[in-house]
């Protein structure tokens, strides 16, 4: 039960400052308007990074899929578990997606832009062609559940080896990030996704469900591959 | 009596650092003129951890009535103390805001916008609804005030916790932060406000009194929201 | 073989995360296009840390032949070894870029300059002047390395120091970077040079073979003096 | 002797890095060329910080008279060592200017504004009123020496305290540095700028001595106070 309560207000925190950090910059009049790749990254890993903190003695602070997922593949985590960590995971992740939608309310109102206002809930591609698009989420997920175990067999101070999950998720968006807006985590895109469809967001678009297996399916074979590969090296 | 002190004066100095950054960016002819959303996060980030480091051992390092009343409520703080935080709190965050204005005496002196003088001192909606404006301040100060719990609990070596919490805080302005520019501190607002009522800035204009009860009200429920929610879940 | 392996792994996760950052930053259509320099420095002095971190107690994470070589030259590193680094090095740094190439591919596409095209890969001289451009990069690997020892010798807990190491990369970048792009590693250089000229990049220009001896030579010279400096004088 | 050496080898290191990212964002074709005012001041904090750690056993690492006497005033420093620390101080900080000046040859030799490149090696102040620059100065390092004798105070693991050093650089310089570029330090300012006026810069014009006892008083009184103040409190 904690499991599943750590991982829902994690997640929903994740994704209340992650989607929250789009917002800022993509919606009209915002204050951070138009302030750029940095900001986004810089939000994105602090949103992992405290939540990181403070439920990581309650479940591990997984709050994401992928992530679940792999640890279930290397015996981290009871295959059990995995539904009650997916379950927490996507309410978390829906319900922050709906707090970003109230926060930002006025500014959805004012702004045109369909596709922002979708870039604000979920990930899509900067140029469409899904063999390249996977890959990437591939890679950047493979790269992410790699450093979070190496990360994590360095036994750090408690807070500091945290302070370098921030780091890897900064630089990934910041290197990795560029062509599919780097989900690495299918409750993170997902769940925002069913948001956007179900909530009455002024003047929307359609929620691109063509794309939205990418970033559920890539996260998930990348975070595994990325647990197989470390766990057979090290 | 040491309490007072330091209250007193991290938030001056969490008013001269935070309202500084914001003149530094929106006032005339200022070397940081127009540098963005990353620089006034940024250094209102360091404007909370810095001062909560050198006076954490003193009074706690709270700066801010939200906080103390929302440990006044969880039993954290004795009620009878709550005065004596404040009076500091608002003492400190006046005397903050007088520096600010002798610092950047030329450039309020050059600058026209009236709009940009007040915000120097205290928030204000990008777009006024007063009921979102009002939610958005009670999420910003849920957010605050159960990470600071939860980061609390989590017993960091000295120093890494704070830098946790100006994390959090770096946090909350880039990605909530965006609609009503998160006071999420009643002093941090209020005093900064009464300073701009009375001070002889030259070519001022009204100090906007018709919202300044959102950022004073808006992060007290929110606080002690977070505070009520955090004790009852963990 | 396992400090064969933990330095090819190691360059490999820089140069994804360090060319990566640069192809985000000057490719067209990506989403951190023109991000500017501090996304770039800041993705770089991450590529490093995080590595750093992950990799430190197997080979001491070097990824660099040039501190390779200071090292063996003060006795930090038996010569015997030196080739099984250099071979990791190089390698790792070749597959790393060739997976950038991979995830950025339909950017490489779109993006017109053939100099930003080798930008992603290695440096180049802002202005070339080989005798300038060669003390620069003698200057930034001097202060690599003897930052390296200096941050070394302070015995700080396990992940402080390689914050520091991280702090200081982004600080080379930041503050010595802007002329010739602070290659100060010559693995970092050629063996993603040797990427750009053998992969098949739509529409390449040269891999500027005439300057490419600089961020070798450069770098390895001003690492053994930063070293013997170092060691001299404390 | 090692106070000496420990104080000019850090102040060189200072300069070079700290006058180094100005040289890199205002003079022409440098590849951090217009990146603004968070790269400046990150680069400067990283300039602080990571000399800071290394030397900070050797001789505390003050790097700036105004510490070292304001140090001396309350007894945390022998009278009899002044002059050591200061003669580190301003010949390290000489030889960091040449060497910025070396670095960045082609780049001044290119760039035109006379004004840039005296800031390369100095500060100025953003609107000229002597009694509010030098009102700046005192503020900007009553901040710097409270702060440092307060995080002091904590008893921080090693490396944590020195990374809230840099963090408090970088405040002040985001919050503070917009009016006259924060000196907050003689040595910084007094010995760069008689490099200029020494250096054969190509089209230079000339080197504000007007100005130049500003950024030499102002943080010499402020120092002090800062450390009577803080003394006197705590």
């Amino acid at each position: 039960m904690i499991i599943f309560l750590a991982e829902l207000i994690g997640t929903l925190l994740l994704i209340l400052l992650g989607d929250g950090v789009v917002a800022n910059v993509v919606l009209k009049n915002s204050k951070g308007y138009g302030a750029g790749w940095m900001v986004i990254t810089t939000g994105w890993a602090i949103a992992v990074a405290v939540p990181a903190l403070i439920f990581g003695s309650y479940s591990g602070a997984h709050f994401n899929p992928a992530l679940t997922i792999a640890f279930a593949v290397i015996g981290k985590v009871a295959w059990s578990e995995v539904p009650i960590y997916l379950a927490g995971q996507f309410i978390g992740g829906f319900l922050g997606a709906v707090l970003v939608f109230v926060h930002n309310y006025d500014h959805f109102k004012c702004s045109e832009g369909k596709e922002d206002k979708l870039a604000v809930f979920c990930t899509g591609p900067a140029i469409r062609n899904k063999i390249i698009n996977f890959t990437c989420e591939v890679i950047g997920t493979f790269v992410l559940v790699f450093g979070i175990l190496g990360i994590g067999a360095q036994n750090l101070t408690n807070g500091v080896g945290t302070l370098f999950v921030g780091l890897l998720i900064w630089g990934i968006g910041l290197s990795l990030g560029g062509t599919t807006g780097y989900a690495i985590n299918p409750a993170r895109d997902l769940a925002p996704r069913i948001a956007h469809a179900v909530l009455p967001i002024p003047n929307k678009g359609d929620s691109d469900w063509d794309y939205s297996w990418i970033p559920v399916v890539g996260p998930i074979i990348g975070g595994v591959l990325g647990a197989l590969v470390y766990t057979m090296l090290f």
